[in-house]
């Protein structure tokens, strides 16, 4: 491993100029030097520890741009999800893998050096399991191995079509499990895991619609110490319903059925009252946000300035994958509280941006939920890397959280030039490595799935 | 002119393949042969008329990143101005210039092909005007030729500081005029329009704040059949103000007070009570959104359905340049819809997605608004012409208003090809031709211009 000079690089004691990085043969970091010199070493201008994405659903993104019609009254989530269902009820592996290296090539190209996909779609499309029941899990290793982007494996576990429970439909027929079925499953993918050096395994209840609460403890035993994903509170009608079948909202029921701690992370987690909010902020979860799919979604506002402030801790996912981009994720989330608070800078904290709290709030917090050795620019972490292009006229003068700020408010993908991870490099001027053989084997696998 | 091929082109009529343009001298288009042939003519792959970009402030670009700081509660629109201010106090005309041509070349980049520039930086920093009082209008000028985006000139008439109205401060100081001068600043920017065949020159009082709405009846009559564009009801704290102390709400301050009409584009129109909603939609003014800016500054959230549902004009504007790409306006208009009413696709119309729909109005209202031949691929518009990365993943399989939701939505400037300007190329491969020779001269005007 080469060892690297930072020009100027975000540590978690601030921005620091000429940072000496040593690297060992594990692509983690071995020393950190401020005002350390170039010599040998390969120089980078602008750099940030790249951003953990805690949720995603890869698939969905060849999705993009096609269920942006319906009239006025007509369209909600739950028309989108049938449009999603239609689908991915013609997916085949090559397929899944094909569209998630793709994917993953835009993520590390805008800035995420981690990704935890949370993938529910298991089984053929007459919905029985394939030969090997963790086949689409493989598929999503592999492409995550080919782009090298490190993954944290999310099997999902759906067994029901509601609350109550009802019986899931036939849409949902690609996704199901029972609790042995599920068992074996994360069985193979731990064998999956356990060849890539870089790869995470958890567990991932899909939703209190889909799994009971007893279902989801017996769940979060399954693999102990590992990350716990659960989707939560991301629609009202979903909350009217907790309440009306299981007598308590959504994230109150699984706090009150479940011990939620640092391994879990609660998606959404969008509609919580003020006992949910604060009980939830003091249990060391992570709430997973997922502010461009939320806008898309017309899911609604999370409560971010009293979550932070009792404490919690959150992280990003590109979740639909929609658009691809750390940037418009942080910048969405400050926005949308702009947009109905009416004020500026809301979630701006003290002595630091609203870009600058936001990046550094994910990477703590999508560290948390990955449960990656990711987060930071010091000793024991990954040598993941994103340089900004400090080139770039946007950068011209500025300094210290402004860099955040001119990169997640007034940029995007464009201003990412390499990214390494865990010390090799995988971006380049901006584009994968591995974009030139993805787009190929996209062409191949998915240019005959039209809408 | 050569004439063009299009493979795939949104034409007034709808989407079509195998579009033929004939292109005359001045850069119109001269005739449209759908299922032409493409014998001798330049190729281009899916093509959307560009969006006019209905409101800028140049200058604002080289802002970017530097006011997102700022406790909650601590910052707000105003604060944000005052920042504005200091940063203002200081621009030379070489620097004005500058930054102009940087950010039309990012407009060009992202989809906008034409701009109206509101600007109000007339004088030198003491206040004084230059020894030619349109010396800033004219570094625009040359900016935009320089770079080959059409102008419509909006100099500014700025006179008092507040309602009442109460004197100009001293940070204003670099923006006033009496009428007398302001008209002498219009005749001297009538030559420089004249100059430019793509040019059009409208007149803009700032705002209700900085006018009267007896000089603003005087304004309007300066120049006529001319473009008239105004700041109104951005801020709630500016609705207040105007009810306490003229005694009607902003727009129906102006509604009952100056004949508004086809010519007037109001900027903003941000807060608005049913009436004011209805007479402004009814009188064929256009609602100039630039709802990027709108989030960023905290103003609120247009209301977008009603004032569609009664007929009203929009359109578009990067306004502050805190991002330049018309997909992430449009979307953004949406989502704040989406976000506030927690539904999808409340801007949809009958038989068009909310991407189509709002790309349309956009076109429309922006061709009005900034009173050039432009909006649509026909007989008598200029040759302006977006060619999508049809070879990008994002656009497989995509047909129809698909084409625009997977840009709008789903992408942003990568999604942006060659760029053409009444027949003439301006950009190829994503990258203004202007751009190496526009970054050179911002490098050496802006480089020492640190916050």
């Amino acid at each position: 491993m080469p060892d690297f000079h930072l020009r100027r690089a975000l540590l978690p004691t601030g921005w620091r100029d000429d940072v000496r990085v040593e690297v060992n043969e594990a692509g983690r970091i071995a020393r950190v030097d401020v005002r350390g010199d170039d010599a040998g070493a390969h120089r980078l201008g602008f750099v940030v520890p790249g951003l953990p994405n805690l949720h995603s659903h890869t698939f969905q993104r060849a999705m993009a741009g096609l269920t942006e019609r319906g009239g006025p009254g007509e369209d909600s989530f739950w028309s989108w999800r049938e449009v999603m269902y239609d689908f991915v009820d013609r997916l085949t592996p090559d397929q899944v893998q094909a569209i998630a290296a793709l994917a993953f090539c835009e993520m590390l190209e805008s800035g995420f050096t981690t990704v935890a996909e949370f993938h529910y779609l298991h089984h053929a499309p007459d919905g029985r399991p394939y030969d090997d029941p963790a086949e689409m899990s493989a598929r999503i290793a592999a492409a995550a191995h080919s782009t090298g982007i490190p993954l944290t494996l999310l099997p999902v576990f759906y067994r029901h079509g509601g609350f109550g429970p009802t019986p899931a439909t036939d849409g949902q027929r690609r996704f199901l499990h029972d609790l042995d079925g599920y068992a074996r499953l994360i069985e193979r993918c731990g064998k999956i895991v356990a060849s890539s050096p870089d790869a995470v395994l958890g567990v991932a209840p899909h939703s209190l619609r889909a799994a009971t609460v007893e279902e989801i403890g017996e769940l979060a035993r399954l693999l102990e110490g590992a990350p716990v994903h659960i989707h939560v509170a991301e629609q009202e009608a979903e909350v009217e319903a907790c309440l009306d079948i299981l007598g308590a909202r959504p994230v109150r029921h699984l706090l009150d059925s479940v011990e939620i701690d640092e391994r879990w992370c609660l998606i959404h987690a969008t509609h919580m009252d003020e006992g949910e909010i604060a009980e939830l902020a003091g249990s060391g979860a992570v709430a997973g946000l997922c502010p461009v799919t939320e806008a898309n979604l017309g899911d609604g506002i999370f409560p971010a300035p009293d979550f932070l402030a009792a404490g919690g801790a959150i992280g990003v996912g590109s979740d639909s994958n929609i658009r691809i981009d750390p940037a418009d994720e942080l910048r969405t989330l400050e926005y949308g509280q702009r947009l109905t608070r009416r004020r500026r800078n809301v979630l701006a904290g003290e002595g630091e941006s609203s870009g600058g709290r936001l990046y550094r709030a994910a990477l703590h917090g999508g560290a948390r939920a990955t449960g990656q050795p990711v987060g930071g620019i010091e000793v024991g972490a990954r040598a993941d890397f994103v340089e900004l292009n400090d080139g770039s006229p946007l950068f011209i003068g500025r300094e210290g959280d402004a860099v955040l700020d001119s990169w997640i408010f007034g940029g995007g993908p464009e201003c990412v030039g390499e990214v390494w991870v865990g010390g090799r490099r995988v971006v380049e001027g901006g584009r994968a490595l591995a974009r030139a053989f993805v787009e190929r084997d996209y062409r191949a696998a998915v240019g005959e799935l039209r809408p």
